[in-house]
């Protein structure tokens, strides 16, 4: 069988660990080319471990290489659509971290280029492939809790991050509850057509002073008629807390965190379990290889990608929609 | 040491429980006397299986009587205020069950009697005084969990009320989740100053037909900077759900459901716990008997009761401003 | 409904623990008549406080009472076998705290004339009547594990007994283990034909000098064909350790340990539950009370006693195989 | 970094097993040779899509070659020694899958050989580097739980063998609880020097008439004074059941299974999580690459491996004391 030839376009920390599950852990799939704007010798060396020869600081050496099938857009969000755009038009197939853009127009027309060049594009909404959402999700695709009433997402973050990134991280809604908002459509299979926002700044006054918050609870509504919400901190004390609920009609399913064992160890303080695993890369690392088998099945198969064009607008127009309920502080109808 | 001589009025379901609490539980205590208005022979007999021989169809015959010490008012919803003054007037010290009335004025000027009377008045908030929750309280108390962010309450009946049922009973704000506001207030130590209302209808339409809603998810903000939500149902197939968090600084805490026994079947469909207890009864009786003990307490020691006036107050107050959110679609901010 | 009327003998802790429950618990009956050898100021008050005005120092004050249907004997093991040829002879009802004797042919004996009597005899495993334990059994009762293969028995105290105790205890096994043999009994539904321990003084060597053991690891076949085990420690530093698992063809059922409430603290250090109930009363209150109320409905309804004659010979002759294994290190078959 | 190069002797389930940990997980070391004694097409295709290109059926193409720094044996048992021996006198590191040889005496005449060659030699026993367990012997190790008291392992297996193949397995202690034997040594830190089995043919006469038993309770004394059991089944209807409890003198750490992911669904039913994993391999994974890691870095410090000599004998002689313990129905003590 022929393998998928791939080219990975920025090697942060977020293309490292697309390249490592590739590497080991996809037989079908291998990456021949990396590019960073910043090439350097401790990247090539890196690549040269993982069997990658070919590095770059030219993305013209993927979208001109006939044997690349698709590309991995990894670089910072301010070059995506760009990327996506050439890839487009060089005829591959485009994987792109989220978001698109921070602008809806600007997503909307590179993705219309998309379109029009009859390639795959998936987007990086990494959380519906992990082993715990998934199985929610597929618990309430069987029928096993009736009709959708509720989606709860609870996601918190172990530590928040430093002020000064705060600045151009376009904010809470759009840096990190922005998973949140593709869960909440993906577990309750409906588009959110109501939204409000109760935030404060209670974890880091420096952050209030960036004008942003680190402390939220969001109410949605959805289109099928089943209401959510999200509960959101920048900052909980015994680790990453990603879970969620739905609650339907015949019953409700719910996720817990994972940890690092099972243990439970009884004492004169209790019984105590593991905390919830810590770092991001630490919890998520099996979706991020489930997610790009199933981007590298759409190709083989010539099927649909899981997380789509659509799903690269929404969260965008819904974190925007959040904003203006955090300034208005009234409910948003929103309108796509 | 002399007992404590009790009068109740109303011997519906929850005269009897507090009946039994009383005589079975509280040796400090006794009930001297019932009342209720259509006293017949079957609660005779019942009053008279615990050794309980003064029935009466006639409140008089509790407010006259010198020897009782203490109301506790069981009685239908519209007498409260009328009896609440009564026993002030008499003298007596009162627990009443919630709410005093519907109408917020009518509280204030009856509680401004009793006030004036100088007995002690106790509303009925049992939850409480339930042991989960109690020591989600305590350990927020003693500083577990740092600073409070969020309160976070799971509040879902088994069935849903008859639809006949809804009509008086003021709506699901003043029917159940008067009790989540009243434990949003405990659990937080604070006021609710804003809170916004996402309702629907999803269990019973003939529910929505009587104008009342029957899903719910609520936001607070509360007077201490703190955030919350309390997510409601009229059906959760699984039993009564009863939960809440409590997110601080430090940590978190969350009390979860009580059930039957502890007993979990390992077998071909999975890994099963028993189902939360159903019937409210079962699952807070022993808050009700914890309820009348201290509220015994504040008497004997002349000490302050633990839920008062103003807790009598403000949770009717809430339930006005979420049924006001539910009508405008909006924020409310609550002038209390 | 005529109440069934008690003498209870003994007005130790025991003797207290059931006459609270008849008292508070059971309105179908009372206790009439309290015996103790030490009658004092101090237990009449006790009595007069639960509306119980006959106290005595002399046991014919029940057995001639022609109004007492019912003799609970609660005082020290030396008097039990005594005691209940006494009562049988009386013509009363008997409930005997375990054991009847430590002398298995004085057991045998006086249970003959129990029979001779016709009374009801009922022998006080009070665990039988747990929540957890009897779920378990219903469970297994109800075929949801298919045939049984094993049971396992954890029990460990929360903290040794004095060893000055230790001298007249008995020993180990018939102390402490007897619960756990006739546990093993009720779970398994069969008897007990071999025993092996594995013992060993680990707790407090002072237990050691007294010629006993605090830990062991006791296995069984039984006369159905499963095996089972019994794990027991005097000292469990996080508290009562009470619990079993029934394994078998089809699944397995297992109970955990109750606690005071159902809150977890999520901080820094970990995941925390709360302890297992410390004290046995509390962990089992609800077993004793639930225990009397199979007793006297056995009288009512003049049915059988949940836990008769054999399950008082039994469980001692088990613990006497089990002091045999310990002695010599060997299986041990058990004749009955 | 040079890598090491391994050669591996036995291309079945286990042998690929490690060849895919090295290959996709160890970035420090590779497999250049795989010899297979029926080395054949499909072997060839499988080695060559993990980029190995020797492919054999000779063993002597991995001992003669002096670029291979270790050899892994997994092969079948009946080879063990004699290519444990020749990797030896060739001056090749080597682990070598459990047992050596099913003859004490065998397995003590190789690894005096491996001793003299001054060579590295790990077996298998890969449950030491499950997450689950090592957490729990960190935790003891740590002193969370005070003095050793007793050692619980739970080890049922999902489904049993076919009971032709229960013919050549030298029965269920050597074929199945030999893992169990050794964590037993693992957890406790110390010896077992007596032994008692209660052995039963629940799960399928089938394997009674091969002369095996398919259900056990084991009971252990250790060289430190502590305590233990094992409990073994061949068939747990629902997965894979692989416990461990550590009790002391100042608390107890226990394990629990591993599942697909963590949801919870409540129902009319109950509450209901996943099942344990069913297949060893995929319960087990991670320890596999575990036990490379920590065997190729004893090769590369030079340090001890962590599963060494001592460990490949114990087992085994541990396991023929409870074939005897089995047989002759008595307490057995092990003279090593």
């Amino acid at each position: 069988m022929k393998k998928i030839k791939i080219g990975i376009i920025g090697a942060g920390r977020i293309g490292k660990v697309h390249t490592d599950s590739i590497t080991f852990n996809i037989p079908g799939a291998e990456v021949k080319t990396i590019v960073d704007k910043f090439m350097n010798t401790e990247i090539k060396e890196w690549a040269a471990s993982r069997g990658i020869l070919n590095t770059s600081d030219n993305p013209k050496d993927i979208f001109d290489d006939s044997e690349i099938d698709a590309v991995l857009i990894c670089s910072t969000t301010d070059t995506h659509a760009q990327f996506t755009r050439e890839a487009a038009e060089a005829g591959k197939h485009i994987f792109c971290e989220k978001p698109v853009d921070t602008d809806i127009d600007r997503i909307k027309e590179t993705l219309k280029i998309v379109e029009k060049a009859g390639v795959k594009f998936q987007i990086g909404f990494n959380r519906r492939f992990d082993h715990n959402f998934r199985a929610l999700k597929d618990a309430a695709a069987a029928g096993k809790i009736g009709d959708t009433h509720m989606i709860k997402i609870t996601s918190r973050d172990p530590e928040p991050p430093n002020p000064a990134y705060i600045k151009d991280s376009g904010g809470m809604f759009v840096d990190m509850t922005i998973h949140d908002f593709d869960m909440a459509r993906y577990l309750s299979g409906s588009e959110v057509e109501e939204i409000f926002v109760q935030g404060a700044v209670l974890v880091d006054p420096e952050i209030g002073k960036q004008g942003d918050i680190d402390t939220a609870i969001i109410t949605m509504k959805f289109a099928n008629g089943a209401i959510g919400s999200i509960d959101n901190s920048r900052k909980a004390a015994y680790g990453y807390d990603q879970r969620a609920e739905i609650f339907g009609s015949k019953g409700a399913v719910h996720s817990r965190n994972d940890s690092r064992s099972t243990i439970v160890l009884s004492n004169d303080e209790g019984v105590t379990e593991e905390k919830p695993l810590f770092f991001f890369l630490e919890r998520y690392m099996a979706s991020f290889t489930q997610e790009m088998k199933e981007f590298f099945e759409a190709i083989e198969t010539d099927g649909e990608v899981p997380v789509g064009a659509i799903d690269a607008i929404r969260p965008v127009q819904i974190a925007e929609a959040a904003l203006e309920s955090l300034k208005s502080g009234q409910l948003v109808k929103i309108q796509y």
